[in-house]
């Protein structure tokens, strides 16, 4: 009879070698334009996730923080603290739409943070962009979808990294997406009476 | 015919007042059980998101990575080089399962690792632990998922996050977690030849 350890080595090298040569046609490098949507949580976290690897592997990184803004989250503390010179750190919105009950300066300040990313986008120095919250603009045509999906496709620098986050991302953004991860609510703690609490939601 | 601003204003405000008082009613604060699973991206960076925003706030972490390991990424160099204070990082595996093609190692790795996290669970100085991948431990089953449910359930001091990542978790730890996010896969650039790239891969 085999040997169940013969036959676990065997297969592992069998997943083993169709991983190498998967990973042997996959040559190009490009900067992505990454999106993150859905209802459940990490969308942010991430994002904040990938400028700390990107600020570690020295790529100068720019978070522009749309909507969200008036309290002090832990990721916009620690950027701005202890990473100045490594990321550059923006915030357009003055908190959640529903908090300042003003459509016409919430359309001025996601105006003004869509003027920022460019800018950020198109600087050379720049190897990755964070637009935290994007999509909440865009939902409530804040700012114009058609706009920003032609920049990104014809504006934004070959290698540059763009990660627009937000639930509800519309169609047209997901269609000119390289990667796009939905982040599905299976439970939450909200249900059952838990606060939000620090380090966890903000 | 009524302003369209004030019927923008009017809606806002009773959401907010909806929001406010949803809030109201969460006022219980613990340490939560949080799983990121699904075979989306996202799962280990939103983890590393969770630690510095810890860091952040004050609340000392430690990581320990289960599978993962031969590779030098991002949140590794980070964590070890600008928050070995704040952040104790640990690894017990030696790469993805089928990289060692020995099953021993991999169960001893992952008994390891499971032995350093139960050790920093209990260590009231830590406030958050990250165990990143251990749901891949837990799959092929290097780890008893009874006894890892068990000991969350009854000795995880009552303040301490735990966040558990990695694709396929188990229905018993889902069934015990408090927050669970399942990040699904919309788009991918593998798909489409690009390769894996640092700062957003690793």
């Amino acid at each position: 009879m085999e040997d169940p350890t013969d036959r676990h080595a065997e297969k592992m090298k069998r997943i083993k070698a169709a991983r190498d040569e998967m990973m042997l046609s996959k040559t190009e490098e490009k900067g992505l334009v990454i999106v993150h949507t859905g209802s459940g949580k990490g969308k942010s976290s991430s994002g904040f996730g990938m400028v700390m690897r990107c600020i570690a592997h020295g790529m100068p990184c720019a978070v522009v923080q749309f909507i969200k803004g008036d309290r002090d989250t832990g990721e916009k503390t620690l950027l701005r603290d202890r990473f100045a010179k490594e990321c550059r750190f923006f915030v357009s919105g003055e908190g959640f739409t529903w908090e300042t009950q003003d459509r016409e300066r919430d359309i001025a300040a996601a105006q003004n943070g869509w003027r920022i990313a460019q800018k950020q986008i198109l600087d050379p120095q720049i190897q990755f962009v964070l637009l935290d919250e994007i999509n909440i603009a865009l939902r409530y045509d804040y700012l114009d979808v058609d706009e920003v999906v032609d920049f990104l496709r014809n504006d934004k620098p070959h290698m540059t990294h763009v990660c627009l986050t937000g639930r509800n991302a519309k169609p047209e953004l997901i269609e000119i997406a390289d990667l796009v991860t939905e982040m599905t609510l299976i439970k939450h703690p909200f249900r059952s009476g838990v606060m939000a609490q620090r380090g966890i939601e903000f």
